[in-house]
């Protein structure tokens, strides 16, 4: 029989999404199996990141410092706030460094289904940001489901009595997406924004 | 941009059979979201997994002692040995309880293909338990693949000198099998292995 260690360990990541209880086996396997050249930088990753990282007082986002990196930043613009769902949407859209403000992260999105009301999210604290003042733009980025939307209208409601411009993502067309391969609410979406040319 | 820790934690758990770069994100994310609940768990599991645990200097196995559970237990029968491949094997064999005798991890197969010799397996250790006597029986449980087999061939040519009766686990139908559902090959094992009933 295993030990009661691994069998811990089995269930430890067992819990990771993507990881079922048998894959979870596999993994302790392997970690076993290459105890210097996968065990240990594992452990030292996860003590590293244990210790150093912690969650921005200001926009939720994940790092070593509170105020976090992005809001420390003085060369980021003050005015233009993105609120986005999650730290990994922040992380996507900065790898992009196409937005030069600030962000506000939810900590995930309005969901009748999962219970998730709006006192879970971090909605107060946006609407006091914007209540302070000092920003001019607000952009939702939520995800294109219907979660995210219903949680963006929610927010417009919350933040429409401020002297704010408020502006969403726009829907439509992927880069590289073919009409063929498009599901229709995307077709729909990419029609009805559809703009003047030439 | 993700700071240097939670790269390091991603590409960590990378590389676990199982994961990608992109699920190894989502379970970064999940578990910088759920500091409490996995973070740590998974942290102390690990550490468990790092301080107490070591290999069977006998059989291979991983176990708390050395020698491991299996290898110190009297009541099990010294004179029948079961040769696996890896210490999963190992366990599986054991959670059944079918196995009275004690266990040889080989660590791995014979591989052309990934650049496995014998010499990388533990087959001269397995050849010296036999050689010091005592043994009557050697099971070989390997893998019914080509890789399993070629190496239960190799151990045969090894250890057929010594006056130790050999067997190999039967192949054929699996509980539930299907006909028309399995592949040729066992079909064609379960064929060749017929025996008479009535």
């Amino acid at each position: 029989m295993a030990s009661p260690e691994i069998e811990a360990l089995t269930q430890a990541l067992a819990k990771l999404p993507g990881l079922g209880p048998r894959s979870a086996r596999r993994a302790v396997l392997h970690l076993l199996k290459k105890r210097e050249a996968a065990l240990g930088p594992l452990l030292s990753a996860l003590m590293a990141v244990e210790e150093r990282l912690s969650t921005c007082s200001i926009c939720g986002n994940i790092d070593t410092t509170n105020p976090c990196g992005v809001c420390a930043d003085p060369r980021r613009d003050a005015r233009a706030l993105c609120v986005v769902e999650e730290v990994a949407d922040l992380w996507a859209l900065d790898r992009s460094r196409l937005f030069p403000g600030r962000f506000h992260v939810l900590g995930g999105r309005l969901s009748a289904l999962e219970g998730v009301r709006p006192e879970d999210l971090a909605i107060d604290s946006l609407v006091r940001r914007i209540a302070e003042g000092g920003i001019d733009e607000v952009v939702l980025a939520m995800n294109a489901t219907l979660e995210g939307q219903t949680t963006a209208h929610y927010i417009i409601e919350r933040i429409e009595r401020f002297p704010v411009r408020i502006t969403q993502l726009a829907h439509g067309l992927p880069v590289g997406g073919e009409l063929d391969y498009l599901d229709e609410g995307t077709l729909a979406q990419a029609l009805r924004a559809r703009r003047p040319v030439g």
